[in-house]
């Protein structure tokens, strides 16, 4: 038979840039002659902390399990997880990070005949997932979540999934419960609503009005799904484990779509432990919000314009004098990687809140390039 | 608005039932007053030599690091696994099991429109996967993979993926690698043919007429993707990571559809350590096969019928007088764990091949069931 021809793949295939990971950015910080131990990575958003030294305790004792399939009803972590928000275990589905939920979450509702609501600068996983099944994306055009424009975009395109990331990603801005309730009081049942508090902790912390109670919220809307992630401040990134609580009617569908198995047995040993050690977490947020005090300082004391942030990173945007890329790559050179917003439109970097001592390093860095 | 209408759900999902995990079987059995370290369990086919020591030691180095995010280009591991098996790292993709590299390729290739072809019994979420996208599932009727029906399948109904497992799982017969090879030169160039080595370490071990060279494997078929795993014979089945080997026009487009960062950084460091200790593998491999062994020996005095085996388990047939079901329960209530294959149309249980002491405990307590 001919072997001419060759595979076809999906047509939805061809609207996706693949995502280049690249060689890692330590061994291109290495080849400017850098010693590793001198490199500052503030671009991932991790917990400067680490984790609690109970989770590396606990991990520790099992890793000679590392044979043995996880227990893929998941209940330790569930159980820990509806004690913790005060809801059933059938409202919880974990995720391989929060992202997977997404990814559940686009495949159950939305296709090549629907659309997706995001803000303008947003998670870009949320764009990435809804090509992936062909769906149509609209955004708003505001930095900040504009949640009338939400509305009327809303009320205009009719969206089977809308996404409100609060804090919001990568600029720090957050909402508050109010506007956040008031906004659902307009959507229509069929739509699903999705509330990421993936950087939530750190906001709750700073501003109570900022709180979203997820038992509340899928009491009161039985159309919206809450995201969490053991990410950020609990320091788990490199395990990814995430979480979405929900109406169980929500909850059971994207069941269907979870694959046996998706959360290794070190990570769900590692989430669940990480409940027990609230501790841990409560410093991380006192330490983050002091150190951010010095970015807000530093910012006014070098007249840098920065987004007021609820979360463990500081967005600074620069004027048309400066280019965030050059900057960046500049910083790279020395060692300290941030995020370039430029990808995402924006002429800024995104840094996390480190160690105080990562922080001044950066201080000392980027004053360099003013 | 109105708040009466239900979210509805994509229509794909009507056909898929969940994936109940239910409670962990161990709790079941203590429910019986069984001691935890009485529960035998051979059920998931792990490794009964755990995992090797210099993976043990490699990943407790780096269990403080959970907090960072894996190096999403997974370099080292790619690299570890390229020189293995004489590929380039472009012919590699990384995914949390085999099982994630199957959802991947059957997102990329099948769709609502298309067909799936596998054999009647093999491993379940070929078809789990194939009832995400809503494709049409078509299977062999016999217990082998019989290469003339799919052949014949394959010219009826043009499908857009094959899926060939060898050895076979849960029945554990194999193909040799010419009968694969020749049944390859007449499938089509637009046909994306799965080669399935889940536990090809194991046959290549016991008969190396079953041996398939990945590199040979994707020079000659640019239509072919070979799939391995770490959760076998290496010994991570906790860990989740597994691979695919293609032609990189192949990889390319499964790579559209890989989410970042889908392997955890413990499980990146496990795996590629996992590689640098091929003598943990061989003397798996060697113990499976003495104990292998003890179980034909076993049918032969019992007059049991068995499906001569490729890989770390046994699958046992019985005749009418006997129900797998009942077997099953009693060997639960007993602290013994195996897989019933009721679920997959046979009166059979499916035996991982465990520790001498273990497979002796199975001998006695099946015993008391004939």
């Amino acid at each position: 038979m001919s072997k001419e021809r060759a595979l076809r793949f999906s047509s939805v295939l061809e609207g996706i840039k693949t995502y280049e990971a690249g060689k890692p950015i330590e061994l291109v910080v290495r080849e400017f002659g850098i010693d590793p131990k001198d490199i500052i990575k503030l671009a991932s958003n991790e917990n400067p902390n680490g984790c609690s030294k109970k989770v590396i305790e606990a991990v520790q004792k099992i890793v000679p399990n590392m044979a043995l399939y996880p227990d893929d009803s998941m209940l330790k972590l569930k159980n820990a997880l509806a004690k913790r928000f005060g809801v059933q275990n059938s409202n919880i589905i974990i995720g391989a990070g929060s992202d997977q939920v997404i990814e559940f979450l686009i495949h159950a509702k939305a296709s090549q005949n629907s659309t997706v609501l995001m803000n303008k600068i947003t998670f870009a996983m949320y764009e990435i997932y809804a090509k992936h099944v062909g769906a149509k994306v609209v955004k708003t055009d505001s930095t900040h979540h504009d949640l009338a424009q939400f509305s009327s975009l809303y009320k205009e395109h009719k969206p089977s999934v809308i996404f409100i990331c609060t804090p919001n990603n990568p600029t720090g801005d957050v909402l508050t419960k109010n506007e956040i309730y008031n906004f659902l009081d307009g959507i229509d049942s069929d739509t699903l609503v999705v509330i990421d508090g993936a950087y939530l902790e750190y906001a709750s912390y700073k501003d109570s009005t900022t709180h979203i109670d997820p038992a509340d919220l899928i009491e009161r809307y039985k159309n919206v799904i809450y995201l969490g992630t053991f990410s950020k401040a609990y320091g788990l990134g490199g395990m990814r484990v995430g979480y979405g609580i929900a109406d169980e009617t929500i909850i059971s569908q994207l069941y269907k779509l979870r694959p046996p198995f998706n959360i290794t047995t070190l990570s769900l040993e590692a989430a669940s432990v990480a409940l027990e050690d609230e501790e841990f977490v409560q410093d991380s947020l006192k330490q983050n919000f002091e150190q951010m005090r010095r970015y807000e300082d530093f910012a006014k004391e070098m007249s840098l314009d920065i987004i007021k942030s609820y979360t463990n990173f500081v967005t600074i945007l620069f004027d048309d004098s400066k280019s965030s890329t050059h900057i960046a790559d500049e910083l790279l050179k020395r060692g300290m990687i941030v995020r370039n917003l430029a990808s995402y439109s924006l002429n800024a970097i995104r840094v996390t809140v480190g160690k105080p001592e990562q922080n001044s390093r950066f201080f000392e860095l980027l004053k360099e390039q003013l």
